[in-house]
């Protein structure tokens, strides 16, 4: 027998997971080379070497108990002194290793931080389309997620809406940019737009209103399209950033939360956010991996292959009569259902092959989300079969 | 602003995090080799050489994208089949990769089952000296922690007031075998008592009581001891397990949950763990990790060095008068605290910068735990510490 909202998740359950388990079937059944899996964001551009190099060069120079051992639970003081500085030097901002906190990725970082600010009934605002897994991680502390609706148009936030649906129980607004599953980038005068509302109403209601920017997809950026630092922009932001997607170790959990001196109560927040990464069982960011990203802090991010299969995706599925907003981050496509219910075009999809992931997972119905971090030729060899959907369709 | 449960607990924080800190900031003070640090069970034995072999035979030659990437959430299923068939060889056991779930550790483990198993207001019950963290995972999932007073003689389970304590509202009962921090280890007569009076609790409330076998100290066992595998006296019973101190990789997160095919609702335990792992922010142990335990699964656990420590700490403190039960397993001495609270002796011992952590933080008033795992010069340097705090307390 097991909790009831347990019980309401496993008859739920998450529509990419399954996806991803019903790629890695059909694949069997047919071959991986003939399923044209676009339903997982997991990386297929590998690590660089410089972080297989680290791994080997920290087990050979570094004193095992160290590496393998527990440290701080807000992990190594050097590892986040060198993250400190390289957000430091990137961006002008004025971190130091006590503004940082290593975190199982990002999601173990949100969980962290709502775990920490969250009582229940707290309202969480979010700006569809969004990743679903936010619901889950406000309910397990029993927030309220609060969401603005789409603009189908530029996916950007709808202002108004979101100033409309801040109330005095709101605690924190997340925010994912680059957005999954949209790849669009909100840009400076978005984050400062959004900080007017939200000091507003700060002051309107004597609240704090947190900012979490969630942000594991900062460096996939294409067009010469830079991300702002948001923290420079709204005194109240917590950054959650993960390596899982920049360099490529989504399987290792390893990211980390900034917490700005700056934000409001900063010492209990810090101490918080300590604590909870202990108790919720994390207790600490995977040691070696620490170490390896404080030997990777400023190792390039490969964007090129992500960059040559957006374009050849999103020129290709423009071509065939797709309508799509051009995605400037992530590596995600969010293209719009032929078929006014994005399940018959979801089947019709698999029929090909073609897994794609339905828009009614990221709160946004009549669209489908196509992750473009495969292999170039997953994408061209997809081609045929996009076309030919399109043409049943009656694009 | 944090939230309510957060701040209790950062005022109440954890005593033995907060030893260590002060150790660390005492080896800076008076340098490493004049502090005796017993407070954390961070191990001190290296992690066996296998370990380090693998991890960079893996790099090279394991595929990357493999090796860092996603899998399913409850871990590669190559691993788990590893760990499986090793348990089956060791324990007699019958168990498959279905039965096998990654972790974060032991600490990811018990969040994971609790948040699987647990309704606010449900009951655990667990049995003092128990570790305190229980306390938290238990608060996370808005249970209720009931605990079955310590036999000091022992520190065996006290079968009577455990029969009392099970009403309709226990979902589980943690046990901790061997246990921290008294390091005594549970015998295959304890576990058919606990079992008898288990079963006979399920069928006169009609109700399922789990019991969690959290056993990270499993093969850290002396005097020729074994600890008996609890799925065989219990059917309910679902087993946390972690490397943590048997491969020393504590720092790593690594371990899993055996969640047996014959515990009642199998399809759904397994099928909710699987969830919450993903939604808890785990998302999958860590992947590197995982390759490793499956190329470690029958790596030898040194504990020479570990009974060597405990043979000197345990008889030099008896020679100066201390009262300890004689522990057979895991890395801790529970030692009577010499002042009737316990405080007072931890206090003096800082003078002679000796750190233990008091019973009370275990619920065991007038007691204070002692970490064995440190080098052996260190417990021989101490010793003169222990010696004359014994004539300060009249020993």
């Amino acid at each position: 027998m097991i909790s009831d909202k347990m019980t309401a998740f496993v008859q739920g359950s998450s529509v990419i997971r399954a996806m991803f388990e019903e790629g890695k079937n059909m694949a069997k059944k047919y071959g991986q080379e003939n399923v044209y899996d676009f339903s997982l964001g997991n990386p297929n551009v590998p690590a660089p070497a410089s972080v297989n190099k680290a791994i080997k060069d920290i087990i050979d120079e570094e004193d095992s108990v160290f590496v393998h051992g527990y440290m701080s639970n807000s992990g190594y003081e050097d590892v986040r002194a060198s993250i400190a500085a390289s957000l430091n030097k990137r961006f002008g901002t004025g971190f130091a290793e006590n503004n940082i906190i290593m975190t199982v990725g990002a999601a173990g970082g949100l969980n962290v931080i709502l775990k920490t600010l969250l009582n229940p009934e707290d309202e969480v605002i979010t700006f569809a389309p969004y990743f679903g897994e936010y619901r889950s991680y406000v309910g397990n502390y029993d927030g309220k997620l609060v969401v603005v609706s789409p603009d189908t148009d530029t996916f950007q936030p709808k202002f108004d809406e979101f100033e409309q649906k801040i109330t005095a129980k709101t605690r924190a607004v997340i925010m994912n940019n680059p957005n999954n599953p949209t790849g669009v980038v909100y840009s400076e005068e978005t984050l400062k737009k959004l900080a007017v509302i939200m000091e507003k109403k700060q002051k309107e209601y004597g609240t704090d209103i947190y900012l979490i920017s969630d942000e594991p997809y900062r460096e996939l950026v294409y067009d010469g399209v830079t991300v702002p630092y948001p923290t420079k922009y709204y005194k109240n932001t917590i950054v959650g950033y993960s390596y899982s997607k920049s360099l490529s170790l989504p399987g290792e959990r390893i990211g980390y939360l900034v917490i700005p001196s700056e934000v409001s109560d900063y010492e209990n927040v810090s101490a918080a956010a300590n604590v909870a990464t202990r108790i919720l069982g994390f207790v600490n960011a995977p040691s070696l991996m620490q170490r390896v990203v404080g030997r990777c802090v400023d190792a390039e991010v490969n964007i090129e292959p992500y960059n040559r299969n957006r374009e050849l995706l999103y020129n290709s599925l423009k071509e065939y009569g797709y309508e799509c907003v051009k995605p400037q981050g992530a590596f995600y496509l969010f293209v719009k259902s032929p078929s006014e219910d994005e399940t018959e075009f979801v089947n019709a999809a698999k029929k090909h092959h073609i897994l794609v992931v339905p828009g009614t997972s990221f709160a946004c119905p009549g669209y489908v989300r196509i992750a473009y971090c495969v292999a170039y030729d997953t994408i061209k060899n997809s081609l045929p079969g996009f076309k030919e959907l399109a043409q049943e369709f009656g694009l």
